[in-house]
């Protein structure tokens, strides 16, 4: 019915593996394109430039803000994290659903302006195992796990505005049912008015010529 | 997450096969229980009564309005349709998604009362197409189908009130897309109010212990 690809939004917890699964699911399917944010944090070892990041100075991120080519940003500690508009928006009209791994500030901003996105949370299934995972990794402090912990608990407070809960079990499960919902969102009525509209004139021209 | 199962409403235009999809999808999957309707009109050859639906009297049927024992009733011309209530309350509580096949009204109806309900609307891709079908049963006059093209344009006016539409132009693939829909409902966050509580409760928790 729609050509336009879709707006998908995954945010969750540290340690929830979003990142994993979005991986997962861009090697499953092609009908996705990541978005790739720009920041002006120092990249991590290993990180590469346009890839996990378009890593720029801060200067030009106040620039691309003035200018209107973020869809959405936010600032954590003294980093900026954002979306370039101008990718989203041409793989959009190519008929590619984005996918938009982003935090809950950035992904509330996108939702109010495009309602149509559809926004994704993943989760483990108890806090315990938030902590859990965290712990397992044995990258991080406990001091820094706990800090994890507290930005956990603000970014629950706005699990409700999101439309669909990942519960991330099984990596293969939360993929196929990532995929699945993208599907069935894209046939929502909420995001098909004009076919409704259609169908609604297409019922007064077929009256018109046989009554 | 949910144990309860999920209230799946399904309509759709004459001939546009939405009951082949609810066979085909009772067939092929054993989590739902399709929702038999009461009736005031006679059976039709081959009906069976507590199949198609249970055929019972006007008075019978007003008694059951009065006494709440539906879910939700319409009348068309001089008959009386209803769903019973008790059926669908104890397959949901079974944990068994319920197929209700019901017409606009009584689906509107539904969703009021049942917000979490999931509605479809069946539809072909084009007017064009309703009429196709219509005309291809051979088995109505002329001055039936354009009765019942009269009854689509009413119907199109309240589609955009449902939450999905099936355009269903192959019945495998319709039926695979409803299946994925109504599992894919299950984890909207409007639909897990109580879970969604119950992470920010377990993080409250959760510091209480460790901070």
């Amino acid at each position: 019915m729609k050509k336009r690809g879709l707006l998908v939004v995954i945010s969750g917890f540290a340690g929830s593996g979003k990142g994993t699964i979005c991986k997962e699911l861009m090697r499953q399917h092609d009908n996705y394109a990541f978005s790739v944010s720009a920041t002006t944090r120092d990249p991590r070892p290993g990180e590469v430039d346009g890839v996990d990041y378009f890593f720029i100075t801060k200067e030009r991120f106040l620039e691309m803000i003035d200018a209107g080519e973020l869809l959405e940003y936010a600032q954590y500690v003294s980093n900026y994290y954002g979306t370039p508009r101008t990718y989203v928006e041409q793989k959009l009209q190519e008929g590619k659903d984005v996918i938009l791994e982003i935090e809950c500030q950035g992904a509330l901003q996108v939702k109010e302006m495009f309602p149509e996105a559809v926004l994704f949370f993943v989760m483990p299934p108890t806090v315990q195992e938030i902590y859990n995972r965290l712990k397992g990794r044995g990258t991080e402090s406990e001091e820094v796990i706990l800090k994890r912990m507290k930005r956990g608990q603000e970014e629950a407070e706005v699990i409700g505005r999101y439309d669909y809960l990942l519960v991330n079990d099984d990596l293969d499960e939360t993929v196929r049912f990532l995929h699945e919902t993208v599907n069935s969102a894209r046939y929502a009525t909420e995001r098909n008015r004009e076919f409704v509209e259609s169908i609604k004139t297409g019922f007064v021209e077929f009256l018109k010529e046989h009554v």
